[in-house]
């Protein structure tokens, strides 16, 4: 019995067919993380330790959803800035239109600095009804719908 | 606000994605099937109204996974049929070898005969620890994993 922590995740496969999933559909991927040493994004728009970034075509250039990491080069305020996000701390990737994604689980914050999670030890995730929220979106980093959890999902 | 039941099933895209990551870890895709008169499978290997079907590169020929269907050719007792699944009717897709994977919501069984299921009525998905099982996996077609509900996954 080959144990599931010998397999690589499936975080980064499941986060490309969201991609591709709004992009096939015309929304806009939205990516919420969980911030920390090992994420380079502009401090100045992380809030409560997360942030949501526009992966859209539209929004970013070079963009690479590898199954380490997240690359692209973003603007923020009218200034492009390289951002990089290690896979294991993305906490969703879901559709600005309608909220519809996944969300996956992560030690909290406070939780995490001491040692990264075990893979063995996270969370399984529970899917629940969308959301709907209303907030504006007018930058590449945005506020997370809801505070400070990421909007979840349905899939039907 | 664009409703979610606007928008294309993330289905389809779910299973190509952990398709792609059971082939790039060498484990050996399997998927569960809610059989009704849409899904062209060998009836003598359906138990229970469900299917177990490798579609592994191995196992399969001319397999498509697409927004709609799941087809392919496989050997079933040696003997080669065509196969047609619709997305909507796969229950889960998850590696033989360790059960990861993913589930999806589907009404019963006997609650689907009437008419197919509304989108906005489907449950949410709830993802629960992997329950390890050791049945032997020798054809094409197997029985799902722990009797009528497919082995549940987590998501690292």
């Amino acid at each position: 019995m080959i144990d599931a922590t010998d397999s690589s995740s499936t975080r980064p496969y499941l986060i490309r067919a969201l991609y591709e999933w709004c992009t096939d559909n015309g929304f806009t991927p939205f990516v919420a993380v969980l911030v920390d040493e090992t994420v380079r994004v502009p401090n100045e728009y992380v809030k409560d330790g997360e942030i949501v970034l526009n992966i859209s075509f539209d929004a970013t250039s070079s963009l690479q959803l590898g199954n380490e990491f997240i690359e692209f080069k973003g603007r923020f305020g009218g200034v492009a800035r390289d951002i990089l996000v290690p896979v294991n701390r993305v906490l969703a990737i879901y559709a600005r239109e309608n909220g519809q994604g996944m969300a996956f689980p992560m030690l909290a914050a406070s939780e995490s600095t001491a040692s990264e999670p075990h893979p063995t030890e996270t969370k399984p995730t529970t899917l629940s009804s969308v959301s709907k929220h209303s907030e504006k979106h007018t930058t590449t980093a945005t506020k997370p719908p809801g505070g400070t959890k990421p909007s979840l999902t349905r899939i039907k």
